[in-house]
């Protein structure tokens, strides 16, 4: 059986994506990050999320001694995606390599074949680090700097929602059986979602263009 | 003043690097990690190295939970160099480009310039992830995958030590007084020095070939 690391945060993209290599045929383990993010309850999610999935986790502490992200700093203000052009303050300076080389880490201690990450440029364009050149220049880091790679057995970086919008990822995962309604999307930490931030607005754009009922919607404070 | 993270272990090279990166004109700010290795001796040095080298430092602390390298298992046994072909046991996977990811993040935050590191390519042919391919590779990643890479100001990762010898190294760091007394090359974590490891061979080695006293030679366990 093929196996594969999934990076799971516990919200919408990362959970559609562990349920996508569960059914590629994938044997999944998860890493969750705890990383110093606003708040903890996406972590709570995710780790509920792989229990759902009947898959393993692991959670890796970081912490990081500088900020430089508004996703870092409690203090600082959550941007306004609508009012922005370019990289948004949520950015975190190469976060995304520093979890893919953790999965890599673990991918070629595991003997997996593949990390899964739900990196997404449609939504996310501002990011630099979830756009498809970033991943195809990974590849040749991995083949040029790694044991499996030298040996001619790269471990591969799936992106299966590189390319797709909020609604078909959430039409996507709706057929996979993903528990939507255990994922956290909100850039708070408050009890409920608080439907206002750049991120519970996409999750709601995205579920209304599907024409689908986010099960977390009841709780969404209104 | 331009600005430099340097990657120090504790270690000649990394030394060697970091008084390198000095004397070049940066303003240098260290990260040391610990991540688990075999003892904490190369800690105490790299952090006495920074200090002596006037330069700030930060601890990154990682707790891989998988294995894959006898480097991070005490019970595991080290690889004798003279008798082995190919990629040693001591090889961690991705380690360095865990390293590196986290200085990235550490430079864009600080709006450093470069990155510094000490590998090389000549001693350790072995690592996949000391070799200036993957350097070579890293560096598209960077200039696709961070905030100033795609704004056209991408952190260097900067290697002056690829292509020279242990001998031309200690040369090297003696013109710039790098104090090798506080360095620790050991694999085991000894009081002294074990001079029987291929680490401590490697360095005795250099010191001969470049007709050098290794200043910690007194203190080897004859």
């Amino acid at each position: 059986m093929r196996r594969a690391i999934v990076l799971l945060s516990g919200g919408l993209d990362s959970s559609t994506t562990l349920f996508l290599a569960r059914q590629k045929g994938y044997k999944a383990s998860c890493l969750i990050f705890d990383y110093g993010q606003r708040h903890k309850k996406e972590i709570i999610s995710a780790k509920k999320i792989a229990v759902a999935a009947k898959c393993k986790y692991n959670i890796i502490k970081i912490k990081l001694p500088w900020k430089g992200s508004s996703l870092l700093d409690k203090k600082s203000k959550l941007p306004d995606r609508r009012n922005i052009k370019g990289i948004p303050s949520t950015y975190v300076p190469a976060r995304n390599l520093i979890f893919l080389s953790f999965a890599l880490s673990f991918a070629e201690s595991q003997k997996a074949q593949a990390i899964f990450i739900g990196a997404n440029q449609i939504d996310y364009s501002g990011y630099p680090d979830c756009r498809k050149e970033f991943y195809q220049a990974l590849k040749n880091v991995i083949r040029k700097g790694t044991k499996t790679g030298v040996e001619g057995s790269s471990v591969e970086i799936l992106t299966p929602l590189i390319n797709k919008t909020k609604s078909g990822i959430i039409k996507l995962g709706m057929n996979l059986g993903v528990p939507y309604q255990l994922t956290w999307s909100c850039y708070q930490g408050g009890r409920f979602p608080c439907g206002e931030c750049d991120s519970c607005k996409f999750r709601a754009k995205g579920f209304k263009e599907a024409r689908l009922k986010d099960p977390i919607s009841a709780f969404v404070r209104q």
